[in-house]
């Protein structure tokens, strides 16, 4: 990278997450700090392809920082994954002076900008934003913190009617292929049992443990269900089945949705969105190149896009252990 | 009532909400004050049938108004509605020496009262507590304000993701027969369409309204749709009948279910069951029966059980007007 | 008024409070629905005197329902007060073709537009916003049902901590002529004691009252104080005062502050803003002027400006009966 | 220690902290999973001396892991600073049968539990619980997360108002001798400036940025001080002080207080709770004593007590770089 960096381009892509729009403003911030112009793409790869761009100086930041969702909006955008769409991209950038890109979203955004990366030589950084936290090479993805919280704000409402009238509940929260999201808020709301794709815990072992938990004195129960758990029943079914084995339950079901999606993110979200943005531009001027910007064990770390895609990110398999202790 | 009150049992029955407990609170700190001995019930008519009753002195309610859920827990009791279990019930209280009752829950747990106290001549006193509303005699019943409050944060979160993607959300909330929940949280969320059960909008007229939605350059839409609204589809069926009609659109679903129910209790609702705690216990001890205690335009007003059984709690028809005007 | 209303300007003066900008998108909006241009003010009288204006179409208030403070910004105007200033700002509606103003604000900027509509015939109409709730002709100003959930849930926080340590904390909260929000939020949050500018309780009184307090087994207490408070002393003074006189208790101090003007509006705010939007632009449309548009008895309801000014809004007297008992 | 281990006691101490509850759940229940018997102790080291305790099995902490403060209390013990105290508490942990102490609380908290078991060898194992993170050998204490949030979600209504009026806010959290809060919570509430005990930034530099973001066309300025910070000024004097200096700022001050202490605990704080519960009772199990459980690097660790206590916790000096950046 030989080009002298001028103009930076930011833009979100994928699922939505809270903190996305505390990194574009760090990206934004940097930027200015270090004298280097800044370029808002609305719409993710789509809004590249067809020129949907914005000049971003410092104020056009003010009072985002606690704001969900994110002000560049996100798209999917078929066209960017054809030659032709990614050529369309690929001018405009140049048209507008922009040197290097950073996107924020999550591993499918990041496919997209290592492909483009490969074609153009262009410099590409990636933030990893997406509630589910499933991504490789940081212990925590924007939005994560904040969608543990409201997930757990929800079943404490939750818990407030299932105590009252000693039900069971089921709760459905995201997460098709990681368990982050169900094994964290399970343990912060005190669930019962928690199901996650990482683990087939199996339906007699279910079945035991609310048994356990009816006969220990509880009189109500939550179980947290990840949407992409492996019981091989959707959480509808799993009511029809416990409600045929253990008559004493009366359940409940409650599908949390993309409410998880939304909100004001906390403060670690925001902090971590600041530091990640200072991050992706400063590596940016120094040369890098193709790397996701993430925290590892409380340090701002990068790794190669390459792996960030194709790693698997782990849960901490110690909470399951964890969960088992706390409903005893 | 000749009989001087000494003592007051209190109970929940029927589905909880929030304020319940602040209510239990005022009815047990009023007989204190009164110096009236009170008593819990508890799991509503079903605790009264098996002596499941506990004394209550002020200490006992610490710290409990601004909890969710009710700590006298509620339950729906089969055997309530036989002579034979009505029979136990009396006994039971006339074996603990309770003069008088406070039932908090709906028009279900009201027409029990009714029927016992028309049985045995037992001076009963109702509270409104449900979060539908739908109680004749009183604008509020308690839990409305904290649902409210509940499903507009809500609609707020999933509304940073529908403008980030672009996308219409319908959003099923309670109200099975009465649509004060979708009609107020709906214009409080800014919501573009509401469809209730007290109005039959029509298929027509929604796909209309939101072609126009479109047209006048809104980017993403929430629909705010009660449970028992009249449109003769569920919310699902809804989505793929919209996605049909209205390819443009990419649909989303959400059904809050039960979280509604829950958490802490709104000012109002403190305030508000604060004020009918009193209210309920001072009218028995002057000789007051078969009342429920409500608020009508800002007052404490006593309505005759029978009316607020039988009565139909209506919504504020200028709303949907002003609905349709902020829509614009 | 003959003249037709073609355009008419809003603007939001003296404090903010939550639920101005959602009687800002009611005004914008039912003026489109009527087919009427609207204009947004900036700063108050100040941006009138500077023609501070911008064309405000219903797309310019989407996402704004959910947000506290003011998009058209606040500011006290001292030249509004003097005839060259009122003659400017004159100037500067005529120029811009504004045919009548919509007022969000409290009294203060009430009797500025009374002022402005006396000299210059202009068409004025009030909103009351203030979170104080110390406006006549109204039972709810914009922002007050707000403040007092924002007052209620940081003493649920502050009671977290008093009960851990058995400790007495006062709470200063926001009224300095009013005691509206002390009254009920320091019964929503179960305060032992609440002292108002209307009720002067005296210190003795108080100290009986914690004497009381501690000799029923409370362990730890809650007195909230309105700014305004006639008990003589501040709340630091009054610390003092109870230490020195009651060395038992271990007495803290908390001052909640400007906190209390912000945050999202509550469902009830947000509905109130809309319904009061819609009143004040169909009321000027119907050739009204001079009122203040207001709800009474959970009706909408104008009140000539003047008498909005020179009356006394008057707290609930029953409501210190209930707060007396609850303290048992 | 070769005796074996039978009952387990838990108390908390110091300052109360969201996450306490938590931990209590998790060391009472972790016992009862390994068939060991648990005994809370209330208000800390003085209830060791009262011999206030508590048999506690697994339904005893139910509902609790979502509650602020501590339900076994804290309170500052005088006695248990001298020998005769310590004997007292000694004696009734061997009558009641305990074998071995969970404290969770600050390094006061810690150096009691140290001096205990030098002299009685009694095993001891500490959980940090304070929410200013001032603790060495734990990247976070119990109750800092959810304080960071706290501190956040209350300059987010600050900043309503702010930005409304245009004006410059003073705000004030806890931290005597750590900025952890003030850092952390700066950053994420977007403060302009943060003051903090570790750094001097000087007046000068204070009025230098000041005048830089009125400059930059900032409408309004949130500065966060911590307690102990080292401007030689406390908040008030810091506010004349400026007003003085630029009459161009209106300025207000904000003390946040005790709420910081209380509240519901966040997800983070209540999945912390429960593994450090886990670690400290299956610690003194496998024969450890005189250790802190904390986290570092997102593991479990533990550190010995008295470098717990004569460490020193560092803020990440990195983060004054990305605060400088982001008020860019």
């Amino acid at each position: 990278m030989s080009k002298e960096i001028k103009k930076i381009g930011v833009l979100t892509s994928g699922g939505d997450a809270p903190g996305m729009n505390a990194a574009i403003r760090s990206v934004v911030r940097t930027c200015a700090y270090h004298h280097i112009e800044c370029v808002g793409i609305y719409r993710g790869y789509q809004g590249m392809i067809e020129g949907d761009f914005k000049e971003m100086g410092p104020r056009s930041v003010n009072n985002i920082v606690n704001k969900g969702g994110t002000i560049l909006k996100s798209a999917r955008s078929k066209e960017f994954m054809t030659p032709e769409g990614r050529k369309k991209a690929y001018d405009n950038l140049v048209a507008a002076g922009v040197n290097a890109l950073v996107i924020i979203g999550g591993d499918g955004s990041f496919t997209g900008a290592e492909v483009f990366n490969e074609e153009y030589g262009f410099p590409v950084m990636g933030i990893p934003g997406t509630i589910d936290n499933d991504i490789f090479g940081t212990s925590h993805t924007l939005g994560y913190d904040t969608a543990l919280n409201t997930v757990v704000e929800v079943i404490d409402k939750i818990r407030d009617t299932a105590s009252s009238h000693n039900r069971l509940f089921f709760v459905e929260v995201m997460g098709r292929d990681a368990g982050h999201i169900a094994l964290n808020a399970g343990i912060g709301a005190g669930a019962e049992e928690i199901l996650i794709p990482e683990e087939d815990l199996g339906l007699d072992r279910l079945l035991e443990s609310l048994k356990k938990s009816k006969a220990s004195g509880k009189s109500s129960s939550i179980v947290v269900i990840a949407e992409g758990d492996k019981i091989g029943k959707n959480v509808f079914e799993l009511k029809d089945y416990v409600e045929e084995n253990l008559p004493e339950y009366d359940v409940r079901v409650s599908v949390l949705g993309h409410m998880q999606r939304g909100g004001a993110p906390t403060c670690y979200d925001r902090v971590l969105a600041s530091r990640l943005g200072v991050k992706a531009v400063e590596s940016i001027l120094e040369g890098k190149s193709n790397f996701m910007v993430g925290v590892l064990q409380d340090k701002i770390a990068l790794t190669p896009l390459e792996q960030a895609i194709k790693g698997k990110s782990e849960i901490d398999r110690e909470l399951l252990r964890v969960s088992d202790i706390m409903s005893t």
